[in-house]
């Protein structure tokens, strides 16, 4: 296999079991504890992971996940993340649907030149009425809407990021001259949704621009990602599914004139390690039998685009006439599709979302986990995986530990860092900057 | 003398001065480079002193100080500069005309979990029509609505940042429950600007709520920061400017039923210090000497509120005809008062502003430095100052290795951090959660 495996560390408190704060091991408070993640960082550093990531949400989530009540602020988190870490890649959500370009693509170029190009912005829409009513709105954009609006979001952010060329800021002390005007591009964007005129106040990142990020499944999220995307975040079960997937993103990004491995596909997914695959599954129990039912039943209820369950048998399978979602649409169908294939009944699914948050569980020992990991990879279902630990930081250290070295041995995971930049990390060319071309055009 | 001395630093590049950068001893790319700042705040805190400050804008402010072509986001370097530092505060400047207060109060709650209760928020407002260009508008609004919409910004962060009490997350294992909803509170703010349901995902600040920083001194924002700050920056040029300043906005925070000892007043400084006054001064010649006239005619008209002086004859006073600007102000009016007074040309006017950027300059060797700083302090001039130091990371160290330790020899300074958290530091009192008041109340 020529390229290897890719692996990203999906950041969350005490972890992404949703009842992880209970176990006694674990730190109830993890959340906004920033050694905590520093923690986390240093050994998924230790183990030579591609990125930290980090989800992110607007508002207060109701009974969700404790990880996600109270929580740090993605860019800021992530800023602090830079100073403690030298190469592991830092990744961080920013809706499109409340925010402004120009402050976006600041951002995360001012983090990027304070890690030195290990920056990457994962590209969200919002769909939670509750994010809404806290910037001013009655209710959200459609779902077609917010994905016009994040496409051309993008646009703008990547044209600011092009604003100054590589060599524009001589600082040449005995002219007196800071910057070469003739490097300097002034974007001038007028859209439907944005007027932005540049140019950026931050120069050239130092990775060409910072990694972007998507985790889209419905039509426009893969069109989307097809296009602007380096890394596409994405959910599926079953082998079979995440090969249908990868083939037509894949197809998707020949058309929109790019190299299939410009774009890496890397799925979630929840390993529950252990000696043997016996004491994987006891791990996993135990985690399972301190969810409290109804923050089970309120995070399936969400996950189906708000649905309530509570009138309905938890013995018994989901309702057929669960209605069509303004909100994540393929996260819905993906529940709804696992509980008829696998005959679910309501407190099964919602045991089963509360352990891997709607993302793929694997059991097994070292060496069971590295096949999994690398059957998909070989069968082109991914290439590779944003892992959803279901504890912090034990279930990081199990994986660093046992698993890493597994996947080095045969070659499947690198033994150092290829460079300084997350993009060489990832094994992505450096992005042409568009004002340069559109000069040689001239 | 009770109270001590306060003092701030404005980082900023390679320096306040115009032409520091082209100093030999000077790292002209220093306004990205993250090191630079870790050096001086390193130096900061080795001098005990109160704060780093850093200012912002939204926009390429063409040539105006070549440490603000290129720069860091405030809140993403001094997340960084969290990790790096144990006990000085870090102020950012985040304007309330392009942002929302959902964002903003959320950002400076997680900067101050991250660094344990040391930042401050530097309110401001936009008047550049180069940031309403990025940001979807033909023109920014006028002063009046501009410091309307401020003070509705700050309401809702202030009510934001009281969502949860401090014993709210009670995280109980045992019981599976993470918080106590009683101790919740959303904020459902409705008004002329802003519609914010709350609550934010964000805990109680370490130190209560971060501290508010205003630099208005316009009658709107005079009483914007008698009503709202903790800390006041100004830019009196003389004494009695100062006391008059000081007295008025003292006076103005009794009338709104606060202590004056709550509101700390620190007017901006240039300190040019040398083992005598003569080396001072030539410290200060060499910068001067270093100024690209284009440049130090540009920032004086910015200054002036964008009138053109290009076609003004160098070495006669000011026009009569300045107009009244949309922008700053009092800022205006500083200068235009300046170069009447002391009778200065066009050129001796840019040559000071480039020098100080409108903020006084003084020369002394250190006991006369700390004469300075006593003489308005014991007069009722000022609590405290916020250094604008003329390079990098130089006058910084002349500041703390000289001027520092006299100050400490009269007790003016502190020889050891009072506290952990930023208000502890400057002495301000633990501020009152609005909303158990409210219940207290009921």
């Amino acid at each position: 296999m020529g390229q290897k495996i890719k692996l990203g560390v999906f950041l969350m408190g005490s972890g992404h079991h949703i009842a992880s704060w209970r176990h006694p091991h674990v730190q109830a408070d993890a959340s906004e504890d920033f050694r905590h993640y520093q923690e986390i960082a240093k050994i998924a550093e230790k183990g030579k992971l591609d990125m930290l990531f980090l989800s992110d949400g607007l508002s207060f989530n109701g009974l969700s996940h404790p990880a996600e009540l109270v929580r740090f602020e993605p860019l800021t988190l992530l800023a602090a993340l830079s100073v403690v870490t030298t190469h592991i890649g830092l990744a961080a959500t920013a809706t499109t649907t409340y925010n402004e370009p120009f402050h976006i693509a600041r951002k995360f170029a001012s983090l990027d030149h304070i890690n030195g190009g290990r920056s990457a912005w994962n590209v969200v829409t919002s769909y939670y009425q509750t994010e809404a009513s806290n910037f001013n709105q009655q209710s959200h954009l459609s779902h077609g809407l917010r994905y016009d609006r994040a496409k051309e979001f993008v646009e703008v952010v990547k044209g600011l990021w092009d604003s100054w060329e590589e060599d524009a800021l001589v600082r040449d002390k005995a002219f007196g001259v800071y910057f070469n005007p003739d490097k300097l591009h002034t974007l001038h964007h007028q859209g439907s949704y944005f007027s932005v005129k540049g140019p950026l106040n931050a120069s050239r990142s130092p990775q060409g621009r910072p990694i972007i990020i998507q985790a889209g499944s419905s039509e426009e999220g893969m069109n989307l990602a097809a296009q602007t995307a380096d890394v596409i975040f994405t959910a599926q079960q079953t082998l079979e599914e995440a090969q249908a997937f990868y083939k037509t993103v894949k197809e998707k990004v020949i058309e929109y004139g790019r190299s299939p491995d410009d774009v890496k596909i890397m799925p979630g997914l929840s390993p529950f390690v252990g000696h043997t695959e016996q004491e994987a599954r006891e791990k996993y129990q135990k985690l399972q039998e301190l969810i409290v039912p109804e923050v089970g039943l309120d995070l399936l209820s969400e996950y189906l685009g708000g649905f309530d369950l509570s009138g309905y048998p938890l013995d018994q399978p989901l309702p057929e006439n669960i209605p069509e979602t303004n909100g994540n649409r393929s996260r819905r169908e993906l529940l709804i599709n696992l509980a008829r294939r696998e005959n679910l009944t309501i407190k099964e699914l919602y045991l089963h979302v509360a352990g891997s948050r709607g993302h793929r569980i694997i059991f097994g020992d070292p060496e069971g986990i590295a096949d999994q990991l690398e059957e998909w990879v070989v069968n082109k279902g991914a290439d590779g995986f944003n892992l959803m630990l279901p504890s912090f930081p034990a279930s990081l250290n199990d994986f660093v530990e046992l698993v890493v070295p597994v996947l080095q041995h045969r070659g499947l995971f690198r033994t150092e860092y290829e460079g300084k930049t997350l993009r060489e990390n990832l094994g992505l060319p450096e992005p042409e900057a568009q004002f340069d071309k559109r000069q040689i055009r001239v």
